[in-house]
């Protein structure tokens, strides 16, 4: 069986801000499954922050995209022909396909996943990379205890969105900061934090006060910026700090920190992590995340763009916040 | 037995920097040990970076040093009068009687040491706080492992001159920073860094990093500034940061970081402690250093000066970094 592939490769670097020219759509076709081999018809392509990062050439923690290549990301799809006798066709499967329609994989690099209980999509936000990322830099940096009060950014995203919730249901006051009202209703309102700071208002000192008035013990930054700064002076003693993005610096700006002496003076611990790099630890995550998904205790948003042509101004939406939730493209 | 005390105290608040009108000279009338009571005449007295931090009213993680009441501080003395079953005159005690001549307690405060074997104004650096500071941030923040390279700046203080022979003997490669030749000259010679970069010479980022080739897995920062912006870029993954200090930034002025992004990109940890917050570790670190020193594995260095008056003048050099090693106070 092969088949009329299609994909976006990246055709240039960025310089700056990201635009539809840096990508390109090939059309190639795809042979089908060889001996051991599993094809799979992507139905979902997951969009995340840390893309933007692989764009550049610059020294980061994981290799460039080459240029020429289809863009990486994790997939969800089903098996639509197989030759490896762990998958049949029809299989719900989750790989790192990349932007394009099809995918093929000896079976190492997919995951059979079961949508009984969770939906398909999930397994590419709250139940997957972006989830384990919430989850890790929760559990494993901040270590929240009842009572304390943790601040999240980008508290309406993919990942802000699970701190928040998990951080509440270890007996936290959860506060995030999000851009505009709208977003901040939701994260009140549907993700349950107690409250949400719209960064967008132009009174982001003042608000934050009123938010943490017992100060911040943990911060979840996604942003980096003038909410790292404020945040930084509001930390109480032995507050702790996960740094997972800074997407406010992918354009290649500079991110300064005005001062760092509350590091010394309240006993600051500023960790970043990666949550590949603790691979470890995924499954006792998915489990929880998963079972908090099926049992309702978990919410999430999708925003959905239509069609592989979309993906690069969808990316380019997620970069500048036009999304609420996981950012996904839906395929098929 | 009364004695006539003299004592500094505190007259009014640093603008900026410290000058000697913030101190004010004070004699008054000791009244002898009651019951239960020891007299220490006070032998040395300590000199700290600390202190700076407690003549400011500003929010800290102590409290400010009242005004008009002696000037705090370690001091290391002997029993003159003693009517505490577990003192005789003639022992040699650790306090914090602060700067004056003589100082009383209940037992509760004071410590005896065996100066047969270590001296006793190393008790009050690399055998006392300065000591265990460079031993709890070097062992439990930057956890060195043999091969990994250490910055350490201030490398020719009490606190530095430590961290770095305990990161050599911990087989590491291991970076000092300090002011002028003479200082460098020190660190390399007598406490057998490595390497030493001269700051005042005016070429930090270059000699940095012909100082790192292999980039920085660990930096005990006692500094603050330019030393902290330029060692920041050039961590190595999972690289650890212990703040212990932040001098630069004792007058008050903001110590502003250029970029956090490497935070993020090579998965850093920055941590500040205060060693007084980890007192149940300072009988262990006390062992090992005291056997260093004994066996002459751990060297030190000490800038005395002579006599209560001379405090002030010498408080503020260390604050300039005019004094190499340990600042002390030869009382009597």
């Amino acid at each position: 069986m092969s088949v009329a592939n299609r994909r976006i490769v990246l055709a240039s670097r960025p310089r700056g801000e990201v635009v539809p020219g840096n990508f390109r759509l090939e059309e190639e076709p795809m042979a089908g499954a060889g001996p051991g081999e599993v094809l799979v018809r992507n139905l979902y392509l997951s969009l995340d922050p840390y893309m933007r990062g692989r764009m550049d050439d610059a020294k980061s923690y994981a290799a460039a995209q080459p240029l020429g290549e289809v863009m990486i990301g994790g997939t969800a799809g089903e098996v639509i022909e197989s030759r490896h006798p762990k998958f049949a066709v029809g299989d719900q499967v989750l790989g790192m396909f990349g932007w394009q329609l099809y995918g093929k994989s000896d079976g190492s690099a997919i995951r059979k996943v079961d949508t009984s209980q969770v939906p398909l999509t999930a397994y590419l936000g709250c139940v997957g990379m972006p989830g384990v990322t919430a989850w890790y830099g929760l559990n494993r940096i901040i270590a929240p205890k009842a009572g304390e009060t943790i601040l999240v950014s980008a508290a309406s995203g993919a990942v802000g969105s699970v701190v928040g919730q998990l951080a509440r249901h270890a007996g936290c006051r959860v506060v995030g900061v999000a851009g505009g009202a709208q977003k901040c209703g939701i994260v009140t309102d549907e993700f349950g934090f107690d409250a949400c700071i719209d960064y967008k208002a132009g009174r982001l000192a003042d608000d934050l006060r009123a938010a943490t008035p017992a100060g911040i013990d943990g911060f979840f930054e996604n942003v980096g910026g003038e909410v790292f700064d404020l945040a930084l002076r509001r930390m109480n003693a032995a507050g702790r700090i996960a740094v997972c993005g800074l997407i406010a610096g992918y354009g290649g700006q500079p991110l300064p920190v005005r001062d760092i002496r509350p590091v010394l003076v309240n006993r600051l611990r500023i960790e970043g992590f990666i949550v590949s790099e603790h691979l470890a630890l995924w499954p006792e995550a998915l489990r929880e995340l998963g079972a908090r998904v099926a049992r309702g205790e978990l919410r999430y948003r999708e925003t959905i763009a239509q069609g592989l042509e979309s993906a690069p101004e969808a990316f380019i939406g997620l970069l500048a916040g036009r999304n609420v939730g996981k950012q996904l493209v839906k395929l098929a």
